[in-house]
């Protein structure tokens, strides 16, 4: 624990100059001012970031710690953002790699309502890893989006969520399919959950959290980076029942570590379980990287909840054993393609559920 | 003008490759799941990203044009950013380049409220270049910050903003910094316009608004980036009376190109001005970038009004003429740190003044 907000970023200059961008970065990500136009000596010793430590980690490539003060953020969701990445985001020889948090900054942030241990008691899965699969694709009716949610349901899956570019299209209406899929998890007897994916701007989203909390719904999947971090920092908060499920799209790669993005901050945030893509399926995550993002996710940190690790992205069933032993019991693995494409979905459906249960 | 929703991406792939590298962003941004496994053929037809042309640029990077169905957005502007670049953000092998929307997408977003035409009418500049100059440092106290404003306002500057780091903080409480500076600028007789920074969660945007507008302030600071873009669509669309800046603070952390994201997506979710890196300052965007950005936010486009380019970052009052000439008149000179670092701030703000109004 700090009392200052340290950032990390990786920064590329040659090694006569990483001295000069590193005050830089401090100067841009604080003041944004030269530090000769300060006239205040209070501003100077208190707001101004300081450069902390600066390491070499292979030519031109530096990793930069800066110092700010927890009193730029204070308890302001959206702030925390600015102060981590704001400016300097529009550099391109800085990326934005860890941060470690005063707890004057995290007191102002609930982080999972409910957790590994609350999406436990709501599966009923006590100890073992969780399944989840996805409904699609996009333009399918309802009748076929909740035909295979029943299917996947009587398979035993945990958790059945909208794939995440199911909206609200004509196709498939939200309030609709939400009716459906809800009445076919319900009816499956197996205690599954059905997640229904909702996007859109503040009021859409509420509307829809409320038409879904109506029908029984009790986990939804929502995109925080598409959604904005700040809104569904909000939106956890005010909605403790709810369980939250972060897809990824839009979180980019690169400028961003993936495990701070992802595993840090949408835990922060609220997420009460972390989507990304596993290593060796259609994404570029390396296992380093899958690793320290399921780490960020659900190790002690504070008061915070921990978020349960999913990750995705192109897995098969029979790849269940080798996901499992790599992450250990807390974990949900979120297979859909390779069910789909199977000849007998149904089947795939209950051998993934096997092959993870066993 | 297209009936599809036409994405335009730069991937980096072998030769060999291209072909179905390009298949495979067109599937993972309509559908997320293997051609082979979809069985319905209405779907296949309609909602199936299409690869309409593969550019090549260089050796081993490519123009890719996705064609995507407007049914897949519909009216939802949270939706528009998964289709425009969801799971594809999360493959390092590929950036956001263009887009081009079918009037269906763009009649579900009313654009900038004011636009160049609107703060024309604001600030009494029939067709003269607009000033602006920022209130800094973070950390300084409400009366430093006013006093500030005040000189600004008194050299003839048009619109006085936060710095996008003033948020709510300790030492410049929000209500208290936007009752002294409206005050200030008032009291000026200039026509000066005062641009509070608006930082939070919606709930407390919402409040922050009413505060403002209620002291008397036509137009605000935001970020939508770290807002998030649907909710500031929301907040655009619901105040109209408004004028929103919008600020590009961790616009950068994806791999989208900067005049799509902050001059044609800005714009379109409402940004009345765009504030962005002028080359030759702390920043790397190149003078092709700046233009290509300008044009964004203030060719004609649709029904969607034109947004004032507001080019910044570490310029000189010195090289106002030459920014001039690059941009033409609409345009609005973002000038801060030059003004803050001279001896005579008052004096270098009315250099500033007097060498946009010539």
């Amino acid at each position: 624990m700090t009392d200052r907000l340290r950032v990390t970023y990786r920064v590329r200059a040659p090694a006569d100059q990483i001295d000069a961008r590193a005050r830089g970065i401090a100067l841009e990500q604080s003041v944004e001012m030269a530090d000769s136009a300060i006239t205040d000596p209070w501003v100077r010793e208190h707001v101004v970031g300081r450069v902390e430590e600066i390491t070499p980690e292979s030519d031109h490539s530096y990793r930069v710690v800066i110092g700010l003060s927890a009193l730029t953020v204070g308890d302001n969701r959206a702030q925390l953002l600015s102060m981590l990445f704001g400016n300097v985001s529009l550099q391109g020889d800085v990326d934005l790699v860890d941060a470690d948090f005063p707890s004057a900054i995290l007191d102002a942030f609930a982080g999972p309502n409910h957790g590994i241990a609350g999406l436990r008691r709501l599966t009923n899965a006590a100890v073992r890893p969780l399944t989840c699969s996805a409904l699609k694709p996009q333009g399918a009716s309802t009748a076929a989006l909740s035909e295979l949610c029943r299917q996947l349901a009587a398979a035993g899956i945990d958790i059945i969520k909208d794939d995440h570019g199911l909206a609200d299209q004509i196709t498939s209406p939200f309030d609709e399919r939400v009716k459906a899929c809800q009445h076919a998890v319900a009816g499956s007897g197996t205690g599954a959950l059905y997640a229904p994916s909702i996007v859109g701007t503040p009021r859409q989203v509420a509307r829809r959290l409320r038409v879904a909390t109506d029908e029984g719904v009790r986990v939804v999947l929502i995109a925080p980076m598409v959604y904005g971090l700040p809104a569904f920092g909000e939106l956890t908060e005010h909605h403790p029942d709810v369980a939250f499920l972060a897809h990824p799209a839009f979180a980019g790669t690169g400028r961003i570590a993936p495990a701070l993005l992802l595993g840090t901050l949408f835990r922060l945030y609220g997420a009460d379980a972390v989507i990304y893509p596993h290593f060796g399926g259609r994404f570029a995550y390396s296992p380093d990287e899958c690793r320290t993002l399921a780490d960020a996710a659900r190790a002690p940190w504070h008061t915070i909840r921990p978020a349960l690790p999913v990750p995705a992205g192109g897995m098969s069933v029979d790849r269940v054993g080798e996901i499992v032993d790599f992450y250990g019991p807390d974990v949900m693995l979120l297979i859909s393609g390779d069910l789909l494409a199977s000849p007998d979905v149904a089947r795939q459906a209950e051998r993934f559920v096997q092959a993870v249960h066993s």
